[in-house]
């Protein structure tokens, strides 16, 4: 396949993810299940040491050690540290399978449905973004400006996003959501092929759901939770919440609203927010049990159309 | 409590089980969440080093290690083995606060909905499963005669079953699966307290789904599973297969039916089953994408009864 740009497709960054890995392991074995666009996708287990495992990750989470400055320092020597070195060293740009494209499969606990992570406002990443959401009408997660969340390994390659498929639970392959995976990754490789001959039509718009940051669990002076996620709000992820919604059911039957948060939390009262990531089991230990967003419609420019197609030319 | 039945409820057995460990501290910090029904409560963690690790276990299953010959067993030392010694101690028979009864809160990643697992057909366990389904209404999975399924806890108690309630992703809490477990151990104090005093009224019969085998994913001679679970099978526990039901989906678009596996397996052809632990998260490593159940009505023996006063007289 010489000369088609090559497109890093990883499954397993988290290793008790398994729907992506079992979806590689079938492309690798009979590749005609895959469409490939004409493109050169680079199959990789991202933490091949934490799937073997069936932990998240070893000693720390892949998915926030893409960080230059951890990553430049010789003292860490941990596994998932080297492993994103080596990822970047071999994929990264200047390496000998240079990838301009990386596409990074997830599944997760919240209802996410199936949906698209970008992180930041990258010209080429909104392009790809507001592509496969033409085709597929999925919700874009739109990260960014969070300091305590970074470190993405998608932010290392020059374009890439996040594929998020739920509910499902750690550990489990469910049909479902690996052909929910599946279906957003042909549409990222239909539109990056359309990308690279000139060929791609954006829409006049795209919808985001931008991150406003991330509620944390009522907790009393201990640091143990007081509450559980209101029963109302499980599995609402994309759908907006008003000031008097509740949020968190209390042991003695009271609830907290959204509009509580929002005096705590210095938010804008009266604003309208769309959960997401609503109860995913690996953000207890982060200290997050839903992010809030708000809805925006940005319109696409053709910079970035041209910015996507400059990478893979 | 001087003169009450103590009662075991022992939550977080497997450590990533989240549910029952969060009820069971809101009942420690306000006693009055739970209705006791006069009972004497003991509250237990099950597995306290793998709920703090947020792991199952940390060596092996402790609800399989309730085995008389291991514990026995001297060299053993483990982290599981010698607590369930700590627990048989403490709580069993002749212990210092010995328990008549134990009550084992499970969640599981399965659509089981609020179901009971009793092990074997002990009368008094009878009695309580009978009594909880009159009440509540729910299902009952009678687990006998599986050689390699075995070493339960509640297996080690007089009278003992498991409150089994799904579906929910390991590691988390959620407000529907805690209310759940809730009812229906409140189900089984009330209709303890009611056969203490010799009050307790059984139904004529009971509805049982009794333990057939357990069936694991197709494998390719490497050992590699080579299919899903069929899309139409999940979160269907409990509703009937019939032989020409779609079992697994195999990654060329074919499918298995249930007639397939009892060709396979000896089964009987033209047999209805019920499945149950359809794709729970913890059992692929112990190979069982699912277990088969046959349904069956029993008619309930007034010696049951008896059998359950006597224990808490």
């Amino acid at each position: 396949m010489t000369g088609a740009p090559r497109v890093l497709v990883v499954a397993g960054t988290h290793g008790n993810e398994r729907n992506a890995p079992w979806l590689l392991q079938q492309w690798r074995q009979r590749p005609e299940l895959l469409q490939r666009h004409g493109l050169d996708v680079q199959l990789e287990i991202g933490n091949p040491e934490a799937f073997a495992a069936q932990r998240r990750y070893i000693e720390r989470d892949l998915n926030r050690s893409f960080l230059p400055e951890l990553l430049a320092d010789p003292s860490q020597q941990g596994v998932e540290v080297q492993r994103a070195r080596q990822l970047l060293e071999r994929f990264g740009p200047g390496g000998p399978a240079a990838c301009p494209v990386a596409l990074d499969l997830h599944s997760t606990t919240a209802a996410m449905g199936n949906s698209l992570v970008v992180y930041g406002r990258r010209p080429a990443d909104l392009a790809l973004a507001a592509a496969i959401q033409h085709r597929l009408g999925l919700p874009i997660y739109l990260h960014e400006a969070d300091a305590f969340q970074v470190g993405y390994l998608v932010e290392r390659w020059p374009c890439g996003l996040v594929i998020e498929v739920g509910p499902v639970a750690q550990g489990l392959v469910t049909a479902s959501i690996c052909l929910q995976s599946q279906l957003s990754l042909e549409a990222a490789l239909a539109s990056l092929a359309e990308a690279r001959v000139g060929r791609l039509r954006l829409p006049a718009s795209l919808i985001v759901h931008r991150h406003c940051g991330s509620i944390d669990l009522p907790r009393n002076a201990g640091g143990d939770a007081i509450a559980t996620l209101d029963p109302s709000l499980q599995g609402r992820d994309w759908q907006s919440l008003g000031v008097g919604d509740p949020i968190f059911a209390l042991a003695d039957g009271s609830r907290l609203r959204l509009g509580d948060l929002h005096a705590d939390q210095g938010e804008r009262s009266a604003a309208r927010r769309w959960p997401v990531f609503i109860n995913e089991a690996a953000y207890g230990e982060k200290g997050i049990a839903f992010s809030l967003t708000e809805r925006q419609r940005l319109a696409c420019d053709p910079s970035w159309t041209e910015a996507l197609a400059d990478l893979l030319a």
